[in-house]
């Protein structure tokens, strides 16, 4: 690890700087394609390192991790993962949260689309990606026989499930209100008015996570992003088959597609339409504070 | 997730800037009107997560949550929801820290009386929204009959209930200490003497909340702040009936009010008077290194 | 909770400003009866948390705390106490790190002792804060019949002991490297030519003492600090006895006094000829860049 | 603890600041020999910590630890260990980002190995650590037979096995993958594109190696690192015999040498050539604007 500028050694036998020289030899000039490229590596590692998790939870059953590290991780999986992208795409990473930038005016159509495509690519390669490091420890686990659910299931390491107990009512409106509260954050935390860094948004964005996950991952799992559930259901279901689709109700595999595009557009406008337009500007603050002088 | 103003699109189809659209049409001008909207909000946010990370503990039996996500939840919750209306209202969201405030010369009555009520206002609203998401899993634990305490009880969700050990005098103490933490790490921290950016304000709030928590929970469950407890407690009533005023005791009920007040007027005084009121001036510290040059 | 300069009510009935009516009134004009009150307070607030800390863990049997939250706790009570007073005194906290400082020539003898002696002094009421706190928890464990150790056992709740494997050369060992990584750590922090904000040195520090908690908490339960062990434990003689300075060996309660202080010596003076001395002058460093291009 | 430069003694007794004259009189004037000792000072730092927080999970049975320690104390020891050398070396200490850094042009071919080596030596030494440290606790929980496996094994404190169920080409795709996250993670933190203060780097290292323990620790224990791995192997020798590199196949002990080595080249480059070099310039972006207004 090195913050690398500290090293000036002019040595015996050194390469030159191959990073710009690449960088100059294969940017990309389209926004667009850059953009696209952008969300999907950036979801890419978000599930990679999310799905791996789940897995690393799952497997040894507890063993290992506690369901503190499912919070913690994902938390700073979304700080990192947002990090390495956002000033290239914005690390929008959840379709959910695209469709509320759109309705905001800051994504037109063709961009929205494209990100929201980009971002299920990535989503399916990441979980793809788990399984191919995780294959050993589920054929340990299962024996070979993958099952979706029981004692032997794994596929909840892809896609979420919701508790049996939870009815179709609930499961949206815990989707939408976890998704809310994710994209009421958001807001928060980009809004200049709120004057946070731009450096500091990722680590707000992951620690909002975490607390969300503390309270909202016992009725679903908390999915909260399209992307980060189809996605990765879609690959499961080259493993498992067609029951990732229907279980455990035929329409389930659609709340974290719903639930989160209708949470995120209600939790981002309640804060626009409750808090950001009330925030005082600063500069009549300052006359007001003058005029009293 | 984006920090959004790198999206520089101009395609093919874009909707306005809705944001600033929303805000000149519905800004609020009176102050008092906006605080009154911030306060309420910003205990709603706090509310809703807080009650449901209780929720995800207790309805599972521990399985998924424990104790530490309690800590960390509760603890970054205060983050999250101070950070989103501190530039409207402040962002108290506790009725012991505005009567602190009010003794500073901070606040006037007015706005005393106006935050109190917005802050359980919203806490009730919080505790409402939890139980509406979790109601399901609430049914799956007692089968339906709501009881405060026992095998069944879920009353512990909404309001805070002592251990059985703690006598009258214990608990008082117990919130005296609490809040008294809370509310000289808060002065700690908003002092301007000691140079802590305002940005990093709500940051370690949550960073106190969560080291109180580990320390102050064991006795009655670290409530520290009148709408937190009552407001919710008001709502339990609705859903559980009257015993959740008088168990375990008669008054019980008063002591998460009580005790937080006292509390954060002796933690707040006791930093002003103890070390507040004896940090160096820069101004001062600059003249004597001068002199001694 | 409040950034507070946010409010600007000036409404029907406001206090004055008292904070700074005290602040006049009240300012201690002596340095070193300023340091002294400052070094009381924040070790006392140390202390009252982290006793406290291990309490909620212990007392339950750890069904509410985990050991994580000894980490965390402790780290970020660090933070707080250290922040708290470390305008006026430095927030030293810790009889070792003052003697580290002395010997670097940062500290007069008279300042040193009055540090030490006030260090002891905030412990010791600590302690006794956190047993007002839970007296009648520790009543509810013992049924009323203090014990050091044994399965009624509460006496770790103030003082440390060793585990009964540890020979007193590891004790002694142990010591000094949990303390001396905590000075050497400190060192890092404070040294400007790393360039840290001191802003967030007491974060730093915590994350530091967390770090080291995980790793050097086995054999001692890492002390780490003369004032924080020697004081409640003078303070569990009132309750428990003269056990508490026999147990389980007639003079461990030395080694949590000399160890730490052998340690920070050694740790602190560690990075001072291995570490600090070699960091390159940015001048020096800003000419080479200059003279090579 | 202090931030020291706070206090302003002019007392009875001071010695002189021999911080500073200690400095003068011994500081390195070779560049590689500052950068070999910071090197093997910082990898000390990171194995003596790391080593003791496993030792401390392993040796009580997860009775004090339990595997959220192990990420949260390895990744901020990153933390902790990197800043305290970042401003001589850079602070690698893992011979697999040398090399990445060495084909970025970053580091030439003397001072690569010279990192590589010193970066073993403290490996070896941090290992040597914390074996005197947990000796006693070692004997008591192996009645002095030392064992590499079974129920009394204990060399899994200094170098990682495998899980039973890892086949080799599993085990060599799980430390390519951890080990290329992670460097994927370094060049996003150091990318001066990505305008992340430099303060902050250690912080952010140590935030994504804690993510990916989260993830990556199932399958072999994340080494991520041929120091970190091979150095304590080799000390372990010394105590537990040879089986310590045949355990449990022939050549397991090269995984963590050539994954992770093969690991930081593809996660380097893959960020450099998927992300890095996409990232638009900030003057272009000006112009860009400009050009629209």
């Amino acid at each position: 690890m090195s913050t690398s500028n500290t090293v000036r050694n002019d040595g015996w036998f050194k390469l030159p700087n191959s990073r710009e020289l690449v960088r100059n030899a294969i940017q990309i000039k389209s926004e667009l394609l850059r953009n696209a490229l952008a969300e999907t590596v950036g979801t890419f590692i978000l599930l990679f390192i999310g799905t791996s998790i789940i897995a690393q939870l799952h497997l040894p059953n507890g063993a290992i991790n506690t369901w503190v590290q499912i919070n913690v991780g994902w938390g700073f999986a979304i700080t990192i993962s947002v990090t390495s992208v956002s000033h290239i795409s914005g690390g929008h990473l959840n379709p959910a949260i695209s469709v509320l930038f759109f309705t905001m005016g800051e994504l037109d159509v063709v961009s929205l689309l494209v990100y929201i495509a980009s971002q299920h690519v990535g989503a399916f390669l990441g979980a793809a990606a788990t399984y191919v490091i995780y294959r050993d420890a589920i054929n340990d686990y299962d024996g070979g026989f993958r099952a979706v659910t029981g004692s032997n299931g794994t596929a909840g390491i892809f896609a979420t499930y919701p508790q049996p107990f939870v009815s179709p009512l609930s499961a949206y409106l815990d989707q939408i209100a976890g998704t809310g509260l994710l994209a009421f954050c958001v807001l928060v935390i980009i809004d200049q008015r709120n004057k946070i860094p731009s450096v500091a948004h990722p680590l707000l964005f992951g620690i909002s996570l975490l607390v969300i996950g503390c309270g909202f991952g016992l009725n679903c799992g908390y999915p909260l992003n399209p992307a980060r559930d189809l996605a990765p259901r879609i690959f499961s279901y080259f493993i498992y088959g067609k029951e990732v689709f229907t279980h455990p109700w035929t329409c389930w595999f659609l709340v974290p597609i719903i639930g989160p595009t209708i949470g995120a557009l209600i939790g981002g406008w309640f804060y626009i339409v409750l808090v950001g337009s009330h925030i005082p500007d600063e500069e009549k603050a300052k006359e007001e504070v003058r005029g009293k002088q």
